[in-house]
């Protein structure tokens, strides 16, 4: 199942993961040679679930649960519990982003399951937490965008808030957890215990706002400098910074060092412009960047995106296309680096799926297995890690507990 | 320096890291008990340099170093390269996120530093990596939102596209190193010798996108499922799934069950509403997304934000306000929980930060030491660890080395 050199090998985890945040955090642990896991109730994962909807529903799922094994088990059964016990005393790790309290109904929390296996690892990841006034708010990536300032950073100034694209604050949950996960091991290596970790959703997300953060710590800041700066620096303190209209696209340039600066300016406007005392430092452009950016934005509507690009990457000025999505689907870099790569599904086909963005050693990439079917794996993770007979496990299937 | 109780107790790091992916690592790892010497160049680490712009450019340095020590040695002298050696000597982790190639240059490549050190851990983070044809692409946070496809996918259809508010490619690529060397030391501990591990900014952040790469992988799609959904579900597979203009905000409302949607319904159209067939399923609420968003938008225009929220958190319905930044830097949670708090930073007086989204043990913070001063723990570091002289110390100053 895992790769033979992954650094998590030898590693078993039970992976109770939903949607994104869970289904990533046993995505990074399986995919470094994890024995993971992938415990489902009796009608599959919510984002199995919803890949019924159609479409495309089904493609993140796929892309989340590649190289775990998948058992069926009701854990609201008595039966199912023990089974799950059993797994726990055969296990190091256990995680899950249910709501607070849940597994803990279940008979299942931390201090039921560490009684069973003190070299337990038990992650949970939430939205707000399992203490503090928020336990019970209800938390998808939507509602903590909103929340923890996302969708108000986000977005033009004179338009309404808008949330981030990508799902930042279940993926950031969720690597979030594997690096507390991974901490915990480390530290029972040296103690030979386990312990509980915890992470939310609002506090993975809160220091991404870094920039936007100063601009709350600025006393006196102008009015233009709004905390919603569509594409300009969240903190207005780089300058050039944004993202320009091409004559076939959008092209987003900035200016780390005066050198880039000296080289922008070479182009958009010749040498006057580039030795221009009034943009010489970063202080004086970042107070005068209207002025510049209309001066960029002239000189890069008449040209294409490509050119813009490669004249500006000649002179080493940082920039780079705005790719539309099935543009960065086909991206060579990542199909070079074997992160991106087809995988022939037994369910969906051929289909392009990512691996993980963590590289060990000489940076090759273990073989990367499809996601499993709702209980694939059922019987045989019952029969070889647990040693059940082929009648308990009848027993089990007559009584739907598996 | 760091918390008697961190996982990471016992671990010396050198922090090369600048900006954010590499200074947030470094943050990570001495919260969680690591000894984190920031290793700095003689005019400060990029991050501390951009401080000098005023306003708040200051504070990301300050919230993203608290918990290290600071150490100035010039890199490109072969007496600096000498102490940095010596530091690796005593170390367990080093890790750096300067463009590829750069270490290799100053002769501190991982392949000259393992073989002073087999037990090194060495990790780098860079915009996409050290193979692949984009190797030399400059990458900033601006950049490589716009390479892997977040702008394209943030903001609304009919606007340009947007970033993301957050540094989220910056922030992935940060949290998604600590994963990888976590991961490594837990491998160290079984097999006696480090790796080297490698994350890049472009492929920490695409993962992310997992919703709106369901919809490129839809074949038959609509005309008005567009990439760049709004406030929409990135993957059109949620519904209703929304931001709400209400009378003094906005609010961000969903329904991820039939349940929810009945409870919503009722509110926004009575019984007549969360009962119609037309949208008792997922499926057919989400072809029917529009209708929906009409009456959902006219009952919460006519109300508070607060008074919406109010009315669907007692119905369980997943919603949130949409919070301003200084609403954010108030949060009642955080500050419970202790993620959010006043220290008295020595340079900048009392400030609000933030400690680290990962939580241990009971849950329990340790204590947060601010951001030192650049080199202000040189001869401390070089006594006690490397045990230099004070004279060899000066010799060191007085070549302008350290």
């Amino acid at each position: 199942m895992s790769s033979p050199t992954g650094p998590l090998e030898g590693i078993r985890v039970l992976d109770l993961g939903q949607i994104y945040a869970g289904g990533y955090a046993g995505f990074l642990l399986a995919t470094a040679g994890a024995d993971v896991i992938k415990v489902e109730p009796p009608d599959g994962e919510n984002l199995r679930r919803r890949g019924k909807v159609g479409g495309g529903a089904y493609y993140p799922f796929a892309m989340l649960n590649g190289n775990k094994r998948s058992i069926r088990v009701d854990l609201k059964t008595e039966a199912g519990a023990e089974v799950f016990r059993d797994l726990v005393r055969n296990s190091d790790v256990v995680f899950e982003n249910f709501a607070p309290g849940v597994m803990d109904r279940l008979g299942l929390g931390y201090d039921d399951l560490r009684e069973i296996n003190p070299r337990l690892v038990y992650g949970s990841v939430s939205g707000y937490g399992r203490s503090g006034p928020y336990t019970s708010y209800p938390a998808m990536d939507l509602t903590v965008q909103a929340m923890v300032g996302v969708m108000s950073t986000t977005g033009f100034p004179d338009s309404p808030p808008v949330k981030a694209g990508p799902a930042i604050c279940d993926f950031m949950a969720g690597v979030h957890l594997v690096s507390a996960i991974s901490m915990a091991l480390v530290a029972r290596a040296r103690t030979g215990v386990g312990q509980r970790v915890e992470v939310t959703m609002q506090e993975a997300t809160y220091p991404t706002l870094a920039s936007s953060l100063g601009l709350v710590m600025t006393p006196n800041r102008t009015a233009n400098m709004t905390y919603r700066s569509g594409n300009r620096h969240g903190g207005y303190s780089e300058s050039p910074y944004n993202v320009y209209k091409a004559a076939d696209g959008y092209v987003a340039i900035l200016c780390v060092t005066d050198q880039h600066w000296v080289s922008l300016g070479t182009l958009v406007g010749g040498e006057a412009l580039a030795t221009d005392e009034r943009y010489r430092e970063l202080k004086d452009r970042a107070a005068r960047n209207d002025e510049l950016d209309v001066l960029i934005a002239a000189w890069a509507l008449a040209q294409d995106r490509q050119t813009i690009v490669d004249q500006l990457l000649a002179v080493r000025v940082p920039c780079a296309p705005v790719r539309e999505l099935p543009e960065v689907v086909e991206d060579p870099n990542m199909w070079a680096r074997g992160m991106l790569r087809t995988l022939d599904h037994p369910v969906h086909g051929p289909i392009t799926v990512n691996h993980s963005p963590l590289l060990f050693g000489d940076g090759e990439r273990a073989d990367l297995n499809p996601s499993p079917g709702l209980g694939e794996h059922t019987d045989a993770v019952l029969t070889d890690i647990l040693g059940y007979s082929e009648q308990a496990i009848a027993d089990l299937k007559g009584q739907e507990v598996i």
